[in-house]
């Protein structure tokens, strides 16, 4: 039987007010709390303020990552959510980012990332077994 | 006219000798040479080890980011490199981090990301414009 072992949510927000993507400090409340209210465990997050305009932030997670890069000047902030594990956490930390973020508009397209076969996995476990019995 | 600003692979490698995607110093030097092969920008990279198996990591770019997660348990890498400006960057340190991870194999998304209407854009412009000396 397959299995998926994440999901990969990759949203285009247009028409998002310039003021609330410009400053790393408002990407970085938002990423956290993003993560907070969908309860996902953080390794480590890091933030970077572009000149004149726009930032970058990417959180680190024990189920993969959050990214967003922004340009205030076209209204524009391009999100990724991919988690392992639970795929409701990557829907509610995507939601949370769009709901606060207030877009006109969003472009958003989803993966499975990681297709594991565990049938095969299972025989390839079995092979190994018998090999090392006989 | 439309004009994209970013291209996203997302790739997820499959049948990946477990050995090479096992220990977050190998994903670093995989990572850090393809900033370089493919003549990026890099502002930080971020690695983390998990235990027993596997790692992440991040390279935060000028131009977007790299990230890549290992399963070495199921052979398993999936790769996303995102790119602003020039696109054959993006195809060079993906091509970069297949060739270098050998998986038997790959399978590949590539989506645009951002795209801006310059005419609209344009004409937004103008309105400012003539609002602003009327």
């Amino acid at each position: 039987m397959a299995k998926t072992l994440g999901l990969h949510i990759l949203a285009d927000l247009y028409g998002v007010d310039a003021d609330r993507i410009d400053r790393v400090e408002d990407i970085r409340d938002l990423l956290e709390s993003a993560v907070k209210v969908a309860n996902l465990t953080k390794i480590s997050s890091h933030y970077y303020q572009f000149q004149p305009h726009g930032a970058t932030g990417v959180v680190l997670l024990a189920e993969s990552h959050i990214s967003i890069h922004t340009w205030p000047e076209h209204g524009l902030a391009t999100v990724d959510v991919y988690t392992c594990g639970d795929p409701t956490k990557a829907y509610r930390a995507m939601d949370y980012i769009i709901n606060t973020l207030e877009p006109k508009r969003v472009d958003k397209q989803i993966h499975d990332r990681g297709i594991i076969d565990e049938r095969r996995q299972s025989e390839e476990l079995r092979s190994i077994l018998v090999n090392s019995l006989t």
